[in-house]
């Protein structure tokens, strides 16, 4: 591929540093027109559409899951500029090496042998959604910069609200009020940085080093990173310890003794994260009694996904994208009292054309709800996979993966080798091969089941899994959850899994005696 | 439509909170093989290409830019709760009502009228890059989550810097590294937070309260709410005055005094942002000096756009999603040491799956370079765009634009009752109508150009502009970047600014004595 030649700049150094600027006078005018050309794009358009749907009806099967691959390997293959000039035919050119050189050195997330992390719910609707977004290409990020685009999304999150039983006061229709964003990272973030200014404004504005935030061990680090990026001390992050006996649930009793403490010592209890549903073992933390507690020094009460007390809290956020068909990215927030987002997030200096309609009460400026200025059009595709799925469509696929969870969890525990080490409350099913008893010892049954997985992932055919360090115990995690898992490919996994086992095990000269329970 | 009906909880309230998970154990099985039908999706895809096809083709010509609607219109239009089950045929009424309802109410970034804000430019390949990256729908968090997807972010950041002339040094291939993010604020938001948590191991870990943050009274006000979230004090962010004789650039002997006084009181210069081409006028801030000036504090310097003294900065960040084709959204951020932000923006945390890859030379995890955590697969985009396009397509592309803006600058130079308050030095002509001197006073002028812009953006069939008020000067914005506008729509914009002009000062009775230049 050709370098580019940089002949544009007479003496080969960019003048005034604006090298996407025009030097020369003699120029052709280019003609533009081709890049976004309708028919153009309805050619390529339809070739893209193909290229997808050929890649779930037979690709997507025939890769591993994870590839097996170095770091380096597509690097290599690709060259170090960007070409001057496209090639000839250069879209068709680019499919073919998306196809040959890409493909193969991705994770498929959605196949249905994925079982790692959680799963990224892909639907026909929930990517077309996306096309017909980046396709109109609006940004919303006032009410008057799209109407349409603003009001569906206040549309579309009460929807969504309603169908988890959310209480009325998170939603617009009860005077709080919800946003899209693209992650729970960015959700925990905007609402932590609303308590902490609700708290300076209380305490004091100089007293930043003074809050404490608090959440369990089993927290998604996406809490203590939003926690740091807001300018909380790393010192006055509370990591309350979990046990197994509790299911790894966070304790009202130690949250409350952790906050008397910091209260005791002149610090300022600012925010609890709680869970339902932890990353690691799908732990759920006791909404009600926690948000008691929290008031009582009130701190500002984030929840994540769906749970008993939800009354309780000042903000709630669940991604849409994870298990609700809605593909990358879309996270809901809902605020109770909204004017605490946008008195921390919004932004004085204006730009932008006043619309008289932004005087009015109806009208949300969503770059004031938000981390970032420029957003896409999230609302349409949610609406979009709400409107042509139904609520009941949605609970039908949560159902199926947790059925074959269920499933999955009781194929498990029927081999006596095999130990679930955390009750399954969701999709996920943590589980291990049990510590052999002659050889005792949860670091030796670590370093078992940390083969094990290796194996298992290392078959190609079979499916991917992840693990989780949890109280000292290594456990493999079998999270059900792309939308083309069936039941045949958690038995199938099953069978891997036990395969891999039984080898692994003749490696290593364990028996174990066999008895099902 | 159908209010939910609940039916599945026994009690009509949610069992346990979990509205999503099942309670009857009688239900039929779910066929959920229809949410990723590979016949479906190819069905409806070809339908929902044609439909943007057709938008770009002849709706987009039709719809003003800026619907005539008030707030609450489409509110008021829809049900109150999503579906219970879809309607039949729920994805073709969805496409209608997408054209019947929503199309009308948008404000069309796309159309080759829309003359406000900065355009969100859109290209074939970049709207169908994003439909191939929702169709895979992969998460590439780590490397191992999904090597070619981090490999392919790797290797086009490359290519897009050296495409604008960095410095080796902010680039991979120089030790440096880039990453692609949603917007500038999340761009500047992580390198602020590096740059904060860098400073304060230097200073001291409590001493978050003296850090000071440095722009000028011209900068997007995104790098203020930046701030803000880091933890940075609201009175400890200077904004620094700048003047229509300096083409409201922001001086480097203000700066240096600015910084003084700081380090005077006590203070720590932590961060300067600086920008070529300020969102209300384009104006150029001398990077190369004002570098100089910072490294004399130790602060850290930030550019957004391509400006000559970049060999100085420690990041920069710029939108290809604003002028580079790639649909949104997509701001690359380079930096030149990645270590200083992953330090900021690592999770200790861990659940994944260790990847022995994960300990080589060659492996970036994407997810400790940015706020986020779930990330979507950007670079599949802009590899796109860069290959289909070339560089030189992007530069050509670019100087369409200039070309247009100079064309209609010259038409407003060439009109005696109008001027250009500040010189183009891009693609965006800032105006207005001049003062009448029998009138007097810029208050008066702000008033008639309010009106102006206005009545040019009532007439609906015209274009579209924005405002700008800056010195005192209330002026227009005539920001050309819409991949489908012509010459012709430049003259016809230009057309429609002269007769309103023209009709406003006839009702007002105001003359000028019109004297071409």
């Amino acid at each position: 591929m050709a370098q580019p030649s940089h002949s544009y700049i007479n003496d080969g150094t960019p003048r005034n540093g604006i090298v996407l600027l025009p030097v020369e006078t003699g120029t052709v005018p280019p003609q533009c027109s081709h890049l976004l050309n309708p028919e153009e794009f309805r050619r390529q358009g339809h070739q893209v559409i193909d290229f997808i749907a050929d890649y779930y009806a037979s690709m997507l099967g025939e890769y591993p899951v994870h590839p097996s691959v170095n770091p380096g390997f597509l690097r290599r293959e690709l060259p170090a500029d960007a070409p001057l000039r496209p090639e000839r035919d250069a879209f068709d050119a680019a499919l073919r090496d998306v196809r040959d050189l890409i493909l193969p050195g991705l994770t498929h997330w959605q196949s249905p042998r994925h079982f790692a992390h959680f799963p990224a719910s892909s639907s026909t609707v929930g990517a077309l959604g996306e096309a017909l977004t980046a396709g109109i290409n609006v940004v919303p990020f006032t009410w008057a910069a799209s109407p349409a685009a603003t009001e569906l999304e206040m549309v579309v999150v009460d929807w969504l609200g309603k169908a988890l039983h959310l209480p009325e006061s998170l939603m617009f229709c009860g005077g709080g009020g919800g946003t899209l964003l693209g992650t729970t990272c960015e959700a925990i973030l905007c609402a932590l940085v609303a308590a902490r200014d609700r708290k300076l404004a209380d305490i004091g504005s100089r007293r930043i080093g003074d809050l404490v935030v608090y959440c369990s061990d089993q927290t998604h680090f996406a809490f203590r990173k939003a926690a740091h990026i807001a300018g909380i001390h790393r010192d006055n992050c509370r990591e309350i310890a979990t046990c197994r006996d509790d299911m790894f649930a966070l304790s009202p009793a130690e949250l409350h003794a952790a906050m008397q403490a910091d209260v005791d010592a002149g610090l300022a209890p600012l925010f609890l994260c709680a869970t339902v549903g932890t990353t690691q073992t799908t732990a759920v933390d006791p909404i009600r009694e926690l948000s008691a507690v929290a008031a009582a020094h009130g701190a500002w009460v984030h929840f994540r996904h769906v749970i008993d007390g939800v009354e309780a809290v000042d903000s709630f956020s669940t991604n849409a994208h994870k298990w609700l068909l809605a593909n990358n990215d879309c996270c809901a927030l809902w605020v109770m009292r909204p004017s605490l987002l946008v008195a921390a997030l919004r932004t004085e200096q204006e730009y932008i054309l006043k619309d008289v309609a932004a005087e009015g009460h109806d009208v949300v400026d969503y770059k004031d709800w938000s981390v970032t200025l420029t957003r896409r059009f999230r609302a349409l595709k949610l609406w979009l996979v709400l409107r042509c799925y139904g609520v009941e469509g949605l609970r039908a696929h949560v159902r199926s993966h947790l059925r074959m969870a269920a499933s999955f969890e009781s194929m498990v525990r029927a081999d006596a080798r095999f130990e679930v080490t955390v009750a399954t409350q969701f999709a996920l099913v943590c589980f291990r091969l049990r510590s052999p008893e002659k050889l005792g010892g949860e670091k030796t049954a670590n370093e078992l089941n940390r083969r094990l997985l290796k194996e298992v992932n290392a078959t190609g055919s079979g499916p991917y899994m992840s693990s989780a360090m949890v109280g000292g115990i290594y456990m493999l995690r079998c999270a059900v959850g792309s939308t083309l898992t069936e039941e045949q490919h958690v038995r199938e996994a099953w069978k891997v899994v036990q395969d891999q086992a039984a080898s692994l095990l003749r490696k290593m000269e364990i028996n174990y005696s066999v008895v099902a329970e």
